[in-house]
């Protein structure tokens, strides 16, 4: 994997431009990644996340290995031929979601041992078991188990499980995976700046291929979320990928761009939409509003997407109001916020490009109603 | 509307190919005609219905009536523009719904008086009131309100239900519906082919563009039906269209179009498909079938639709898998299975244009398991 800085923004800030060389294509950073939970991005076929810009997208671990399971997907020629997508894949860890999702788990030195949320038939991930997972999904980037630690949690507890997570991923990068993979870092700490100083630099030291911004978007306010993207950027190389982990609103994007954050992935534009929610230029908004009823226009006049140039929000505040409830209008939403989430990052490349990303990120603010 | 006979069968059958053309475009007939009840073929976008062959589309008067309300349709610049479908469109009497979805309904000379079953709310259907809904919606070819009798009755009730139905067709015929629309008249009788035959006389009396076979598909046997469609297709000319309501199988199809029928619908391809069955050219079959788990090979090998081409079995199956259940699914098969129909109709207009639709039709009942 090959990563090339195209452009360093010229107007006071840390965001660049830069190109990820992969196995399976190229990626223009920064870039927002749709969440392919199951193998799929949710109502989203692989043509329509082309059309709407995807470059690379993310599949989970902890969910694919519970169905159906990594061994099917490998024999069924890996996850890239399975979801019939062939650009870039990046795979998590599932480390979030035994943390998250799972009951009756236990974490010991060696891993972590749970019940899976589905049929609650029983799950051990070590650092060792979720590389074997990963090298059998063929995912491009690969992220290492880790030990993400909810909020608010003691200094003592961040520490250690920071110190997990070093430690996993040491025995992380021991795995040989596929020719074609990448292992990430993924930095902890929690809320305690010098826990995350500390912890970037202990992985700098294994010089892996990009770093990962985890524990973060998981209670703590935006605030503190900012002062730790900052913090850790501080430590991690400028020739490497940086990604934030699970975040987050386009606010949220722009402020970590400024601070010199690469990737990106979240469910929310997808979520959001499933609930009736569109991203616009002037803010997200909620279709299901009785004012647009009989409102001709699209969800977001600035859009190109297939949505906003076929259907008017009349159209699809029908399909999403209650006993009607069509499938069209998860999709449709679905692809327009995937559209929205993919122009700004678009947008933003464009304005590091021509020197004027202080001024297009202060218009932004000042125009997005919402954080 | 014009309607053409371009070719009729020379092995011995009624078939035929022919020419609807209607203010929105041509049809080509024998022709499938997919479900879109609340303006939306269920998970379909019209660009994805384009792709798969689609030519003319059902939408549903009842079900619109109730939401959104056919004057914000009008008011949205009709049926057509709302759900953004520039070819033809059908839209049914809502006769059918007002009998078998709703309760407390009332019967009079005058029409049918029920409660929606979404949120019980009084409506008053007459054969004036439906042409009125029909022509805020702007359909191509509209359905008059009729008596669907339910399976069995007695003579003396279909005889009833039968002259209702001539009586409110003759009164929608005075209603005075937009240039570019063509009410057919809808055939009642139940499984009495006197009736059938008396009830066909009687409308074709009117010289309407086009007649519906109705009241089939509601429990008789499968020879009934087929024997109602050859009474009732002796008496209706050759000149017009025939439209067999609400049927049904492929088998059902190919034995109708045998008998001279050129129009169908049918919620058969679409329902199918969100429960997991698909069709192909050996029959129907069930993608939560284990047996699929590890298949490569796409829903038909005969198939060239987007899913055929893009998926596997395996996969498809995994969307569809308990606690995965994915939106993708539901799309992928419905697209196969509108395919599926536009495609068998497509080979029947070949065959009968190539003068073997006899032996076309032998073949296809020997190697099709099912009814």
């Amino acid at each position: 994997m090959k990563f090339q800085i195209i452009k360093e923004d010229t107007t006071g800030t840390k965001a660049r431009v830069a190109k990820i060389n992969t196995h399976h294509g190229d990626i223009e950073t920064p870039v927002f990644m749709p969440v392919g939970t199951r193998a799929t991005v949710k109502t989203m076929t692989p043509r329509v996340l082309r059309e709407v810009g995807t470059q690379i997208l993310l599949g989970n671990t902890y969910h694919l290995a519970v169905r159906p399971g990594e061994q099917l997907i490998r024999d069924m020629g890996g996850l890239h031929k399975f979801m019939a997508w062939d650009g870039p894949i990046l795979t998590d860890s599932g480390g979030f979601q035994a943390f998250s999702l799972t009951k009756l788990r236990k974490l010991t030195k060696n891993g972590v041992t749970f019940r899976s949320h589905i049929d609650g038939a029983i799950f051990e991930f070590t650092p060792e078991r979720v590389m074997e997972i990963e090298k059998c999904l063929g995912s491009d980037i690969v992220m290492p188990l880790d030990h993400c630690i909810g909020w608010p949690c003691t200094k003592e507890e961040a520490k250690q499980a920071a110190q997990t997570s070093i430690d996993w991923l040491k025995r992380s990068k021991d795995y040989e995976l596929s020719a074609h993979q990448n292992l990430f870092g993924i930095i902890q700490g929690s809320g305690y700046s010098d826990l995350r100083e500390w912890c970037a630099e202990e992985m700098v030291k294994l010089d892996l291929p990009g770093y990962a911004i985890g524990g973060l978007a998981v209670g703590e306010t935006k605030d503190v979320m900012q002062e730790m993207i900052e913090h850790t950027n501080k430590v991690l190389p400028v020739e490497k990928p940086r990604y934030l982990m699970g975040v987050g609103t386009p606010v949220d994007l722009i402020q970590a761009i400024s601070r010199g954050v690469d990737m990106f992935d979240c469910v929310m534009p997808t979520r959001n939409a499933r609930g009736g929610g569109f991203f616009t230029w002037e803010g997200k908004k909620q279709i299901r509003n009785s004012r647009y009823a009989r409102d001709e226009s699209p969800l977001d006049d600035k859009c190109s997407c297939y949505t906003c140039t076929t259907f008017s929000r009349s159209y699809l505040h029908h399909l999403f109001s209650k006993k009607v409830e069509e499938i069209l209008g998860l999709s449709m939403l679905t692809l327009h916020n995937i559209h929205f989430y993919h122009d700004f990052t678009k947008n933003i490349r464009q304005a590091i490009m021509e020197n004027r990303f202080q001024s297009f990120m202060s218009n932004f603010l000042d125009t997005y109603q919402g954080t």
